[in-house]
């Protein structure tokens, strides 16, 4: 068993259809060996925060490499292209959207940013829909072949210049717990800004088997009790739970709970001591 | 070209989402040249018997390795984790309800069962609602690497003492044949459990072109040939065939019976002589 | 780093199944080191048509090698299985169904067609359902791997006997251009037939924010306008613009113009100049 090829994480809202596999093909031309990793294709279309969540989640259980993100609403228009540059030896290749920050983030910060000015790394001809195909991929491919330096993507840019969602925002006073939903997840979770530390801002003591009050999108719901797990509460109770990313997160055992709800990321979440 | 790196299957009910490659990155974070084929992530959630029937089904067309599953509905609570040794040198991995079990069986049985008790092999953070990331992943990597010997993760176990699914049951009387829907496909084909043994128990010298009645959930549905291919029958038509792995299954050209007739896996069937 | 294995594209309308990780699997286990690029498994089920699109979009970004496609609602009838030799050294497999002639042509033309009649290349045991398996991916694998020359696959062909689908139409007046849809993307775009010479035929000088009317379907819809992307109109209006492939399409920024006009692939389409 020789050397594995270079390994490349690759996101985007394609939805299912073959653009993932054109990209995958642009790569492959490119960097025979190299071993793609498809984080998902199905981030919400046209959504930045959603996808920016779901990377920012996967990638500390990533190899480096790098790291390809394509969630782009503005395509064909002014935004910039990027290429960041992060402690561990990653890059992250996507728009200038706020896409790639909060991943940048967890691996340590952006350490040098470039705008993927350098024409010589993309395909020869390029359209105005498709720069996953013809600007992205093909940077990506290059660096991951260690046939560019990053240097070479185009020209530095300022941390501090680069586009950046607004943060989501936890608010915790003694016995109340405001927060919003950064994510519905495939089983209809609601993943919740904010960690150990708010519950406990809020909440102090509180242990497993506790209830609290709960309102979503400013509308009353079940109560919802602190568990570790889905299976220690009956099929369709609810449970708040620290999840596998260490959010908060509320969801109903066996059972899609933003379906039930009718609730969608960015909603209002009030978690609360009962009477 | 030189020699490949370990082959993993890999599936799960995690559904649309990053987390299957959030467990690729897991893996080849362990063993980077692992060569993984997602069996599909698409398992119906929380059915065990639906991801036993798929992994069961292409199990014969894979190559030896390690085979990752994950169904599991209990994750967090006490049901165990375990890895099952069969005999071609196949490794299965995923809880104990059952996921694992008509697998092993189609690869002659289990030869050593073990609890995956050894968390030397495991994340080194785990959490209570993603084990797959968490356990499943590193010990399957940690095999495939061969890194870890199979007796390493954990105690052994009894094999009678493994979960186990009630089995279905096929009855054949002088032209009857009741037996029950085990899954669904995503043509919408009904997969039935018995093969070509049951149908001549119940019908003979049943030939091609023959038509019977047929019955599905206790309501009766229309009149089915027995015929080798969806196209030898008019679109919409039904068809009884021995399906791609040996078993009856039921169908129609070029439509999706399953929603036709509002049928889930689990439901009994009874095809019958037709007066 | 050592040399990658071979080459192998992959698309069929399965669906999300594991029927393509079991032909997968098949390919793995007679070429452990093959590079398998899942074009899609959600071609529009049964639909030649949408395959053959798909296929011919995405072959000009894919490296060379074998190109294995499976859309075949005459699986298990009389329908032929073939391969195409094409110049760059890439081979087509796949059913004389129309499905791989596109493509072919994109590639330069068909050098030498060949029937599948060789059964030492298939799997041992094959069934009347699931040619994918056990006829089109091992046939695939064994070329891929070198074990197998092209003509070792069958029977030679005359290429002007290969199955062919019925070609669009796209008429030009001035100041009309009348076609048809020929794919749905995911997005929910309407790819045309005819490119760039077709508008120009229309409509000479047309430059981009010059507006025209619409139907489709027969049905009249709002005035589009003619742009480089998406991100140049108002959330939800309507653009006309060359896609990715070269050619024209129809689409509405951010939102699913398919579902919103109830379109599918076939229908006409009408462009003309207002009044």
């Amino acid at each position: 068993m020789s050397a594995p090829g270079p390994y490349l994480s690759f996101l985007t809202d394609f939805g299912e259809n073959t653009a993932p596999a054109v990209c995958r093909g642009v790569i492959w031309s490119i960097v025979p060996a190299a071993r793609i990793n498809d984080l998902t294709h199905a981030s919400r279309q046209f959504a930045v925060r959603d996808g920016a969540f779901l990377l920012w989640s996967a990638i500390p259980y990533l190899p480096i490499g790098v790291h390809l993100a394509v969630v782009d609403p503005g395509v064909g228009t002014a935004r910039r292209a990027v290429g960041l540059r992060c402690g561990r030896g990653d890059v992250l290749i996507g728009p200038d959207n706020g896409l790639l920050i909060p991943a940048a983030e967890a691996l340590g910060g952006v350490e040098e940013a470039r705008e993927l000015a350098n024409r010589d790394l993309w395909l020869p001809v390029t359209t105005s829909t498709f720069h996953g195909r013809d600007v992205f991929a093909p940077v990506a491919a290059n660096l991951a072949a260690g046939a560019s330096a990053f240097r070479d993507v185009g020209t530095e840019l300022a941390v501090a210049e680069l586009v950046r969602l607004p943060a989501p925002a936890v608010r915790t006073s003694n016995g109340v717990l405001e927060t919003e939903v950064t994510y519905v997840d495939s089983f209809g979770n609601l993943r919740l800004h904010g960690g150990r530390r708010a519950l406990e801002a809020a909440f102090g003591d509180a242990t497993e088997g506790d209830r609290f009050g709960l309102s979503v999108g400013g509308r009353r719901a079940e109560a919802v009790a602190l568990e570790r797990s889905f299976g220690h509460v009956a099929p369709g109770a609810l449970i708040l739970y620290v999840d596998s990313s260490g959010d908060l997160a509320i969801g109903a055992n066996q059972a899609d709970l933003a379906a039930r709800l009718g609730v969608e990321s960015g909603e209002p979440v009030r978690i609360h001591l009962t009477d």
